[in-house]
Protein backbone atom coordinates (compact mmCIF):
# COMPACT_ATOMS: atom_id res chain seq x y z
CA UNK A 1 0.00 0.00 0.00
CA UNK A 2 1.11 3.47 -0.80
CA UNK A 3 -0.81 5.31 2.08
CA UNK A 4 0.72 4.41 5.64
CA UNK A 5 -2.77 4.64 7.15
CA UNK A 6 -6.63 4.65 5.42
CA UNK A 7 -7.97 7.62 4.62
CA UNK A 8 -11.33 8.44 5.51
CA UNK A 9 -14.44 8.78 3.20
CA UNK A 10 -17.25 11.15 3.86
CA UNK A 11 -20.47 12.12 2.37
CA UNK A 12 -22.72 15.34 3.35
CA UNK A 13 -26.24 15.20 2.07
CA UNK A 14 -26.66 18.55 1.66
CA UNK A 15 -24.96 22.30 1.81
CA UNK A 16 -27.38 22.53 5.03
CA UNK A 17 -25.48 20.13 6.96
CA UNK A 18 -21.44 21.19 6.06
CA UNK A 19 -20.68 21.98 9.96
CA UNK A 20 -21.21 18.54 11.20
CA UNK A 21 -18.73 16.91 8.80
CA UNK A 22 -16.63 15.09 11.00
CA UNK A 23 -12.89 15.32 9.40
CA UNK A 24 -11.94 19.06 8.07
CA UNK A 25 -8.01 18.54 8.17
CA UNK A 26 -6.12 17.30 4.31
CA UNK A 27 -9.61 17.21 2.59
CA UNK A 28 -10.30 17.00 -1.02
CA UNK A 29 -14.33 17.70 -1.44
CA UNK A 30 -16.35 16.98 -4.51
CA UNK A 31 -18.73 18.92 -5.35
CA UNK A 32 -22.08 17.24 -6.86
CA UNK A 33 -24.92 18.13 -9.08
CA UNK A 34 -25.55 15.45 -11.16
CA UNK A 35 -28.90 16.52 -12.52
CA UNK A 36 -27.72 20.13 -13.58
CA UNK A 37 -24.21 22.03 -12.49
CA UNK A 38 -21.65 19.92 -12.43
CA UNK A 39 -22.41 17.47 -15.08
CA UNK A 40 -22.66 20.85 -17.32
CA UNK A 41 -19.32 21.79 -15.81
CA UNK A 42 -17.80 18.55 -16.86
CA UNK A 43 -19.00 18.23 -19.98
CA UNK A 44 -18.21 22.29 -21.03
CA UNK A 45 -15.13 21.82 -20.50
CA UNK A 46 -15.11 18.09 -21.74
CA UNK A 47 -15.65 20.09 -25.16
CA UNK A 48 -12.79 22.31 -24.99
CA UNK A 49 -13.86 25.42 -22.59
CA UNK A 50 -10.57 26.93 -20.83
CA UNK A 51 -12.25 27.45 -17.50
CA UNK A 52 -15.82 27.70 -16.21
CA UNK A 53 -16.67 30.74 -13.64
CA UNK A 54 -19.69 29.73 -11.74
CA UNK A 55 -22.10 32.42 -10.29
CA UNK A 56 -25.01 32.61 -8.15
CA UNK A 57 -27.38 34.92 -9.40
CA UNK A 58 -28.69 36.39 -12.97
CA UNK A 59 -27.16 39.78 -12.87
CA UNK A 60 -23.69 38.85 -12.14
CA UNK A 61 -23.96 36.58 -15.34
CA UNK A 62 -25.00 39.45 -17.30
CA UNK A 63 -22.48 41.83 -16.41
CA UNK A 64 -20.00 38.93 -17.93
CA UNK A 65 -21.93 38.58 -21.04
CA UNK A 66 -21.12 42.82 -20.77
CA UNK A 67 -17.40 42.14 -20.46
CA UNK A 68 -17.49 39.75 -23.22
CA UNK A 69 -17.88 36.46 -21.50
CA UNK A 70 -19.89 33.66 -22.98
CA UNK A 71 -22.71 32.89 -20.53
CA UNK A 72 -24.75 29.76 -20.34
CA UNK A 73 -27.80 30.77 -17.63
CA UNK A 74 -31.66 29.36 -17.84
CA UNK A 75 -34.62 29.04 -15.86
CA UNK A 76 -37.43 25.83 -15.59
CA UNK A 77 -35.33 24.01 -18.70
CA UNK A 78 -35.25 27.46 -21.36
CA UNK A 79 -32.14 29.49 -22.10
CA UNK A 80 -32.73 33.34 -21.10
CA UNK A 81 -32.53 35.84 -23.77
CA UNK A 82 -29.19 37.77 -22.84
CA UNK A 83 -27.41 33.94 -22.96
CA UNK A 84 -24.96 31.91 -25.39
CA UNK A 85 -26.27 28.38 -23.60
CA UNK A 86 -28.43 26.80 -21.87
CA UNK A 87 -27.23 24.60 -18.95
CA UNK A 88 -27.77 21.16 -20.50
CA UNK A 89 -24.44 19.46 -21.42
CA UNK A 90 -25.26 18.73 -24.67
CA UNK A 91 -25.60 22.83 -25.22
CA UNK A 92 -21.55 22.36 -25.74
CA UNK A 93 -20.81 20.03 -28.02
CA UNK A 94 -20.83 22.22 -30.55
CA UNK A 95 -17.39 23.78 -30.64
CA UNK A 96 -18.05 27.33 -30.01
CA UNK A 97 -17.25 26.75 -26.25
CA UNK A 98 -13.38 25.48 -27.36
CA UNK A 99 -10.68 27.67 -25.85
CA UNK A 100 -13.38 30.13 -24.09
CA UNK A 101 -14.06 30.84 -20.54
CA UNK A 102 -17.76 29.99 -20.09
CA UNK A 103 -20.04 31.65 -17.10
CA UNK A 104 -22.37 29.14 -15.52
CA UNK A 105 -25.53 30.32 -14.00
CA UNK A 106 -26.18 28.02 -11.10
CA UNK A 107 -27.60 28.88 -7.71
CA UNK A 108 -27.34 25.76 -5.71
CA UNK A 109 -24.18 24.65 -7.38
CA UNK A 110 -22.52 28.14 -6.90
CA UNK A 111 -23.09 28.02 -3.18
CA UNK A 112 -21.95 24.20 -2.85
CA UNK A 113 -18.85 25.35 -4.36
CA UNK A 114 -18.07 28.16 -2.05
CA UNK A 115 -18.45 25.93 1.34
CA UNK A 116 -16.64 23.04 -0.35
CA UNK A 117 -13.79 25.68 -1.00
CA UNK A 118 -13.38 27.18 2.68
CA UNK A 119 -12.74 23.54 3.87
CA UNK A 120 -10.47 21.81 0.91
CA UNK A 121 -9.31 21.29 -2.64
CA UNK A 122 -12.12 21.32 -4.53
CA UNK A 123 -13.38 19.11 -7.59
CA UNK A 124 -16.74 18.47 -9.38
CA UNK A 125 -17.58 15.10 -9.83
CA UNK A 126 -20.36 13.16 -11.74
CA UNK A 127 -21.03 10.20 -13.68
CA UNK A 128 -19.16 11.12 -16.71
CA UNK A 129 -15.66 11.51 -14.92
CA UNK A 130 -16.05 9.00 -12.36
CA UNK A 131 -13.12 6.68 -13.03
CA UNK A 132 -10.73 9.70 -14.05
CA UNK A 133 -12.42 11.58 -10.93
CA UNK A 134 -11.20 8.23 -8.17
CA UNK A 135 -7.93 8.39 -9.31
CA UNK A 136 -7.04 11.55 -9.37
CA UNK A 137 -8.70 11.56 -5.85
CA UNK A 138 -6.10 8.51 -5.44
CA UNK A 139 -3.23 10.60 -6.14
CA UNK A 140 -4.09 13.50 -4.04
CA UNK A 141 -3.27 11.51 -0.62
CA UNK A 142 -6.04 13.43 0.72
CA UNK A 143 -9.12 12.56 3.20
CA UNK A 144 -12.29 12.97 0.73
CA UNK A 145 -15.58 14.58 1.17
CA UNK A 146 -18.54 14.07 -1.03
CA UNK A 147 -20.56 16.95 -0.92
CA UNK A 148 -24.12 16.68 -2.55
CA UNK A 149 -25.87 20.21 -3.79
CA UNK A 150 -29.30 18.13 -2.87
CA UNK A 151 -32.53 19.30 -4.35
CA UNK A 152 -33.32 22.69 -2.95
CA UNK A 153 -30.76 22.14 -0.12
CA UNK A 154 -32.72 18.83 0.65
CA UNK A 155 -31.72 15.34 0.51
CA UNK A 156 -31.76 13.96 -3.38
CA UNK A 157 -31.50 10.23 -4.89
CA UNK A 158 -29.71 11.10 -8.15
CA UNK A 159 -26.46 12.72 -5.73
CA UNK A 160 -26.45 9.96 -3.10
CA UNK A 161 -26.13 7.36 -5.77
CA UNK A 162 -23.26 8.91 -7.31
CA UNK A 163 -21.76 9.65 -3.93
CA UNK A 164 -22.14 5.77 -3.12
CA UNK A 165 -20.59 5.03 -6.36
CA UNK A 166 -17.35 6.81 -5.84
CA UNK A 167 -17.16 5.76 -2.43
CA UNK A 168 -17.27 2.01 -3.52
CA UNK A 169 -14.80 3.23 -6.64
CA UNK A 170 -12.01 4.45 -4.01
CA UNK A 171 -12.63 1.69 -1.89
CA UNK A 172 -11.39 -0.29 -5.21
CA UNK A 173 -8.81 1.71 -6.19
CA UNK A 174 -7.22 3.22 -3.32
CA UNK A 175 -6.55 3.28 0.79
CA UNK A 176 -9.83 4.25 2.48
CA UNK A 177 -11.74 2.79 5.17
CA UNK A 178 -15.18 4.90 6.01
CA UNK A 179 -16.72 5.33 9.39
CA UNK A 180 -19.01 7.64 8.23
CA UNK A 181 -23.20 6.49 7.85
CA UNK A 182 -23.55 8.51 4.96
CA UNK A 183 -21.18 7.23 3.05
CA UNK A 184 -22.02 3.71 4.25
CA UNK A 185 -26.01 4.58 2.80
CA UNK A 186 -24.74 5.62 0.13
CA UNK A 187 -22.72 3.01 -1.24
CA UNK A 188 -25.86 0.77 0.25
CA UNK A 189 -28.30 2.57 -2.40
CA UNK A 190 -25.37 2.35 -5.10
CA UNK A 191 -25.90 -1.24 -4.62
CA UNK A 192 -29.40 -1.05 -5.02
CA UNK A 193 -29.56 1.24 -7.76
CA UNK A 194 -26.98 0.33 -10.21
CA UNK A 195 -28.79 -2.18 -10.96
CA UNK A 196 -30.97 -0.35 -13.66
CA UNK A 197 -29.98 3.13 -12.74
CA UNK A 198 -32.51 4.75 -15.30
CA UNK A 199 -35.52 2.81 -13.57
CA UNK A 200 -34.42 3.40 -10.28
CA UNK A 201 -34.09 7.23 -11.02
CA UNK A 202 -37.41 7.50 -12.25
CA UNK A 203 -39.17 5.96 -9.94
CA UNK A 204 -36.83 7.68 -7.53
CA UNK A 205 -36.60 11.53 -8.29
CA UNK A 206 -40.23 11.14 -9.58
CA UNK A 207 -40.80 12.83 -12.49
CA UNK A 208 -42.42 16.02 -11.71
CA UNK A 209 -39.45 17.25 -10.10
CA UNK A 210 -37.24 16.22 -13.03
CA UNK A 211 -39.74 17.65 -15.21
CA UNK A 212 -39.63 21.40 -12.76
CA UNK A 213 -35.41 20.58 -13.53
CA UNK A 214 -36.13 20.66 -16.97
CA UNK A 215 -33.61 17.39 -17.38
CA UNK A 216 -35.64 15.15 -19.13
CA UNK A 217 -32.94 16.10 -22.04
CA UNK A 218 -30.29 14.94 -20.77
CA UNK A 219 -31.82 12.30 -18.00
CA UNK A 220 -29.93 9.37 -19.35
CA UNK A 221 -26.25 10.96 -20.35
CA UNK A 222 -26.00 12.35 -16.44
CA UNK A 223 -25.99 8.71 -15.32
CA UNK A 224 -23.93 7.25 -17.74
CA UNK A 225 -20.22 6.73 -16.85
CA UNK A 226 -16.66 7.66 -17.63
CA UNK A 227 -17.63 9.55 -21.22
CA UNK A 228 -14.50 11.88 -20.01
CA UNK A 229 -10.99 12.27 -18.28
CA UNK A 230 -11.61 15.50 -17.55
CA UNK A 231 -11.44 16.03 -13.56
CA UNK A 232 -12.52 19.92 -13.00
CA UNK A 233 -11.05 21.58 -10.45
CA UNK A 234 -11.40 25.06 -8.49
CA UNK A 235 -8.54 27.78 -8.12
CA UNK A 236 -8.88 30.98 -7.12
CA UNK A 237 -12.94 30.96 -8.24
CA UNK A 238 -12.23 29.49 -11.72
CA UNK A 239 -12.83 26.30 -12.59
CA UNK A 240 -10.40 24.69 -15.03
CA UNK A 241 -8.89 21.04 -15.90
CA UNK A 242 -6.81 19.36 -13.44
CA UNK A 243 -3.66 18.10 -14.99
CA UNK A 244 -1.71 15.49 -13.32
CA UNK A 245 -1.47 17.15 -9.63
CA UNK A 246 -1.82 20.61 -11.37
CA UNK A 247 -4.14 22.90 -12.92
CA UNK A 248 -4.58 25.03 -16.14
CA UNK A 249 -5.59 28.57 -16.30
CA UNK A 250 -8.55 29.75 -17.84
CA UNK A 251 -8.66 32.18 -20.77
CA UNK A 252 -11.08 34.51 -21.68
CA UNK B 1 -60.02 3.24 0.73
CA UNK B 2 -61.19 5.04 3.90
CA UNK B 3 -59.05 8.35 2.48
CA UNK B 4 -60.23 9.97 -0.51
CA UNK B 5 -57.16 10.64 -1.86
CA UNK B 6 -53.24 8.78 -0.52
CA UNK B 7 -51.51 11.17 2.20
CA UNK B 8 -47.75 11.97 1.90
CA UNK B 9 -44.80 10.31 3.82
CA UNK B 10 -41.48 12.47 4.08
CA UNK B 11 -38.61 11.73 6.05
CA UNK B 12 -36.56 14.27 7.52
CA UNK B 13 -32.62 12.81 8.12
CA UNK B 14 -31.69 15.77 10.36
CA UNK B 15 -33.69 18.71 12.54
CA UNK B 16 -31.15 20.65 10.75
CA UNK B 17 -33.07 19.90 7.26
CA UNK B 18 -36.02 20.76 8.61
CA UNK B 19 -37.16 24.01 6.99
CA UNK B 20 -36.80 21.98 3.87
CA UNK B 21 -39.62 20.02 4.39
CA UNK B 22 -41.96 19.88 1.67
CA UNK B 23 -45.48 18.98 3.13
CA UNK B 24 -46.67 21.39 6.17
CA UNK B 25 -50.41 21.01 6.62
CA UNK B 26 -52.30 18.28 8.40
CA UNK B 27 -48.83 16.67 9.55
CA UNK B 28 -48.35 14.27 12.20
CA UNK B 29 -44.61 14.33 13.25
CA UNK B 30 -43.01 11.06 14.41
CA UNK B 31 -39.85 12.29 16.66
CA UNK B 32 -36.88 8.99 16.39
CA UNK B 33 -33.83 8.40 18.63
CA UNK B 34 -33.42 5.08 17.94
CA UNK B 35 -30.52 4.45 20.19
CA UNK B 36 -31.46 6.54 23.40
CA UNK B 37 -33.97 9.00 23.83
CA UNK B 38 -37.34 7.36 21.62
CA UNK B 39 -36.42 3.70 22.64
CA UNK B 40 -36.15 4.91 26.25
CA UNK B 41 -38.95 7.39 26.94
CA UNK B 42 -41.48 4.36 24.77
CA UNK B 43 -40.27 2.02 27.52
CA UNK B 44 -40.36 4.53 30.66
CA UNK B 45 -44.58 4.88 29.51
CA UNK B 46 -44.87 0.70 28.68
CA UNK B 47 -43.71 0.32 32.03
CA UNK B 48 -46.21 2.44 34.06
CA UNK B 49 -45.08 5.89 33.70
CA UNK B 50 -48.09 8.39 33.34
CA UNK B 51 -46.07 11.01 31.59
CA UNK B 52 -42.28 11.84 30.48
CA UNK B 53 -41.13 15.51 30.39
CA UNK B 54 -38.37 15.83 28.15
CA UNK B 55 -35.74 18.21 29.35
CA UNK B 56 -32.56 19.73 27.80
CA UNK B 57 -30.08 20.25 29.85
CA UNK B 58 -29.25 18.71 33.28
CA UNK B 59 -30.12 22.21 35.43
CA UNK B 60 -33.60 21.80 34.36
CA UNK B 61 -33.45 18.25 35.49
CA UNK B 62 -32.16 19.32 38.69
CA UNK B 63 -35.01 22.01 39.25
CA UNK B 64 -37.36 19.40 38.34
CA UNK B 65 -35.30 16.70 41.11
CA UNK B 66 -36.07 19.69 43.55
CA UNK B 67 -39.73 19.08 42.96
CA UNK B 68 -40.09 15.80 43.62
CA UNK B 69 -40.01 14.41 39.90
CA UNK B 70 -38.03 11.51 39.32
CA UNK B 71 -35.68 11.69 36.52
CA UNK B 72 -33.22 9.78 33.93
CA UNK B 73 -29.97 11.09 33.69
CA UNK B 74 -26.35 10.41 32.61
CA UNK B 75 -23.48 11.22 30.75
CA UNK B 76 -21.45 9.23 28.43
CA UNK B 77 -23.67 5.82 29.79
CA UNK B 78 -23.20 6.58 32.73
CA UNK B 79 -26.18 7.24 35.43
CA UNK B 80 -25.36 11.24 37.28
CA UNK B 81 -25.70 11.03 41.32
CA UNK B 82 -28.59 13.26 41.55
CA UNK B 83 -30.80 11.13 39.29
CA UNK B 84 -32.99 8.22 40.05
CA UNK B 85 -32.35 6.39 36.89
CA UNK B 86 -30.12 6.77 33.36
CA UNK B 87 -31.50 7.05 30.20
CA UNK B 88 -31.65 3.16 28.89
CA UNK B 89 -34.76 1.40 28.00
CA UNK B 90 -33.68 -1.23 30.54
CA UNK B 91 -34.14 1.59 33.28
CA UNK B 92 -37.39 1.41 33.52
CA UNK B 93 -38.62 -1.94 34.17
CA UNK B 94 -38.36 -2.53 38.03
CA UNK B 95 -41.59 -1.14 38.80
CA UNK B 96 -40.36 2.14 40.58
CA UNK B 97 -41.92 4.63 37.43
CA UNK B 98 -45.49 3.21 37.97
CA UNK B 99 -47.63 6.49 38.36
CA UNK B 100 -44.78 8.82 38.05
CA UNK B 101 -43.98 11.48 35.90
CA UNK B 102 -40.55 10.71 34.58
CA UNK B 103 -38.28 13.90 33.83
CA UNK B 104 -35.91 12.77 31.00
CA UNK B 105 -32.85 14.52 30.16
CA UNK B 106 -32.17 14.62 26.33
CA UNK B 107 -30.40 17.12 24.28
CA UNK B 108 -30.87 15.81 21.15
CA UNK B 109 -34.16 14.71 21.51
CA UNK B 110 -35.76 17.97 22.92
CA UNK B 111 -34.44 19.85 20.25
CA UNK B 112 -35.92 17.50 17.57
CA UNK B 113 -39.17 17.38 20.16
CA UNK B 114 -39.67 21.21 20.16
CA UNK B 115 -39.47 21.74 16.03
CA UNK B 116 -41.69 19.02 15.46
CA UNK B 117 -43.88 20.55 17.60
CA UNK B 118 -44.05 24.09 15.70
CA UNK B 119 -45.75 22.03 12.93
CA UNK B 120 -47.80 19.14 13.59
CA UNK B 121 -49.03 16.91 16.07
CA UNK B 122 -45.99 15.06 17.68
CA UNK B 123 -45.61 11.37 18.19
CA UNK B 124 -42.47 9.22 19.45
CA UNK B 125 -41.36 5.92 17.54
CA UNK B 126 -38.91 3.21 17.64
CA UNK B 127 -38.71 -0.50 16.59
CA UNK B 128 -40.99 -1.40 19.96
CA UNK B 129 -43.58 0.27 18.98
CA UNK B 130 -43.70 0.14 15.18
CA UNK B 131 -46.97 -1.39 14.06
CA UNK B 132 -48.79 0.39 17.11
CA UNK B 133 -47.58 3.89 16.47
CA UNK B 134 -48.35 2.91 12.37
CA UNK B 135 -52.29 1.91 12.95
CA UNK B 136 -52.30 4.74 15.04
CA UNK B 137 -50.67 7.30 12.24
CA UNK B 138 -53.49 5.58 9.60
CA UNK B 139 -56.34 6.64 11.91
CA UNK B 140 -55.40 9.96 12.36
CA UNK B 141 -55.90 10.68 8.86
CA UNK B 142 -52.75 13.57 8.33
CA UNK B 143 -49.62 13.62 5.83
CA UNK B 144 -46.60 11.78 7.95
CA UNK B 145 -43.35 13.24 8.63
CA UNK B 146 -40.81 11.21 9.98
CA UNK B 147 -37.99 13.58 11.10
CA UNK B 148 -34.43 11.67 12.51
CA UNK B 149 -32.95 12.86 15.25
CA UNK B 150 -29.29 12.34 13.87
CA UNK B 151 -25.95 11.97 15.44
CA UNK B 152 -24.68 15.05 16.30
CA UNK B 153 -27.57 16.82 13.56
CA UNK B 154 -25.67 14.37 11.21
CA UNK B 155 -27.55 11.43 9.03
CA UNK B 156 -27.48 8.50 11.43
CA UNK B 157 -28.16 4.78 10.09
CA UNK B 158 -30.36 3.35 12.94
CA UNK B 159 -32.79 6.37 13.00
CA UNK B 160 -33.10 5.83 9.27
CA UNK B 161 -33.68 2.55 8.85
CA UNK B 162 -36.33 2.99 11.65
CA UNK B 163 -37.84 5.72 8.99
CA UNK B 164 -37.93 2.94 5.96
CA UNK B 165 -39.02 0.47 8.36
CA UNK B 166 -42.26 2.57 9.14
CA UNK B 167 -42.86 3.60 5.58
CA UNK B 168 -42.91 0.19 4.39
CA UNK B 169 -45.53 -0.99 7.27
CA UNK B 170 -47.48 2.56 6.36
CA UNK B 171 -47.98 2.01 2.78
CA UNK B 172 -48.99 -1.86 3.88
CA UNK B 173 -51.47 -0.69 6.17
CA UNK B 174 -53.03 2.83 4.72
CA UNK B 175 -53.66 4.57 1.56
CA UNK B 176 -50.36 6.38 1.63
CA UNK B 177 -48.07 7.67 -1.65
CA UNK B 178 -44.27 8.75 -1.90
CA UNK B 179 -43.01 11.90 -3.38
CA UNK B 180 -40.34 11.90 -0.99
CA UNK B 181 -36.35 10.82 -1.75
CA UNK B 182 -35.84 10.65 1.66
CA UNK B 183 -38.54 8.24 2.22
CA UNK B 184 -37.57 6.18 -1.06
CA UNK B 185 -33.64 6.06 0.21
CA UNK B 186 -35.13 4.96 4.12
CA UNK B 187 -36.88 2.70 2.28
CA UNK B 188 -34.35 0.87 0.14
CA UNK B 189 -32.11 0.70 2.81
CA UNK B 190 -34.31 -1.02 5.19
CA UNK B 191 -34.70 -3.68 2.44
CA UNK B 192 -30.67 -4.12 2.67
CA UNK B 193 -30.68 -3.95 6.74
CA UNK B 194 -34.16 -6.04 7.67
CA UNK B 195 -32.22 -9.17 5.93
CA UNK B 196 -30.11 -9.34 9.53
CA UNK B 197 -30.52 -5.99 11.28
CA UNK B 198 -27.94 -6.11 13.88
CA UNK B 199 -25.00 -7.28 11.37
CA UNK B 200 -26.00 -4.34 9.85
CA UNK B 201 -26.44 -1.85 12.18
CA UNK B 202 -22.92 -2.90 13.70
CA UNK B 203 -21.17 -2.64 10.28
CA UNK B 204 -23.01 0.65 10.04
CA UNK B 205 -23.11 2.17 12.78
CA UNK B 206 -19.86 1.51 14.16
CA UNK B 207 -18.21 0.44 17.34
CA UNK B 208 -16.95 3.41 18.58
CA UNK B 209 -19.54 5.90 18.19
CA UNK B 210 -21.99 3.14 19.66
CA UNK B 211 -19.71 2.88 22.78
CA UNK B 212 -19.79 6.48 22.77
CA UNK B 213 -23.29 6.52 23.34
CA UNK B 214 -23.17 3.47 25.75
CA UNK B 215 -26.26 1.80 24.27
CA UNK B 216 -23.87 -1.91 24.06
CA UNK B 217 -26.77 -2.81 26.85
CA UNK B 218 -29.42 -1.87 24.90
CA UNK B 219 -28.15 -2.38 21.13
CA UNK B 220 -30.44 -5.63 20.58
CA UNK B 221 -33.47 -4.29 22.29
CA UNK B 222 -33.40 -1.38 20.30
CA UNK B 223 -33.94 -2.69 17.30
CA UNK B 224 -36.75 -5.59 18.58
CA UNK B 225 -40.00 -5.17 16.60
CA UNK B 226 -43.05 -4.46 18.37
CA UNK B 227 -42.30 -4.91 22.21
CA UNK B 228 -45.35 -2.68 23.36
CA UNK B 229 -48.60 -1.18 21.99
CA UNK B 230 -47.89 2.40 23.51
CA UNK B 231 -47.93 5.39 21.32
CA UNK B 232 -46.57 8.54 23.48
CA UNK B 233 -47.55 11.93 22.18
CA UNK B 234 -46.94 15.32 22.90
CA UNK B 235 -49.19 17.72 24.80
CA UNK B 236 -48.32 21.33 26.23
CA UNK B 237 -44.49 19.83 26.92
CA UNK B 238 -45.49 16.52 28.50
CA UNK B 239 -45.45 12.78 26.45
CA UNK B 240 -48.53 10.84 27.16
CA UNK B 241 -49.82 7.65 26.10
CA UNK B 242 -52.27 7.95 23.15
CA UNK B 243 -55.55 6.47 23.72
CA UNK B 244 -57.90 5.87 20.87
CA UNK B 245 -57.37 9.19 19.12
CA UNK B 246 -56.56 10.97 22.67
CA UNK B 247 -54.28 11.73 25.46
CA UNK B 248 -53.83 10.69 29.09
CA UNK B 249 -52.79 13.46 31.22
CA UNK B 250 -49.60 13.21 33.21
CA UNK B 251 -49.16 12.69 36.87
CA UNK B 252 -46.24 14.06 38.88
Amino acid sequence: MKHRKPREIEVCFSPQLIQFVGIRDELAVVVVDILRATTSIISAISNGASGVIPVSDLEKAKDYKKQGYMVAAERDGKILDFADFGNSAFEFQNGTIAGKTLVFSTTNGTVAIELANRIGEVALGGFSNLTSLASWLVERDKNVLILCSGWKNAFCLEDTIFAGALTEKLLEMGNFQLNCDSARASADLWQTAQKDVMTYIEKAAHRKRLRQLGVDDVLAFSFQKDTTDVVPVLKDGKIGRAEGNGWSEPKL
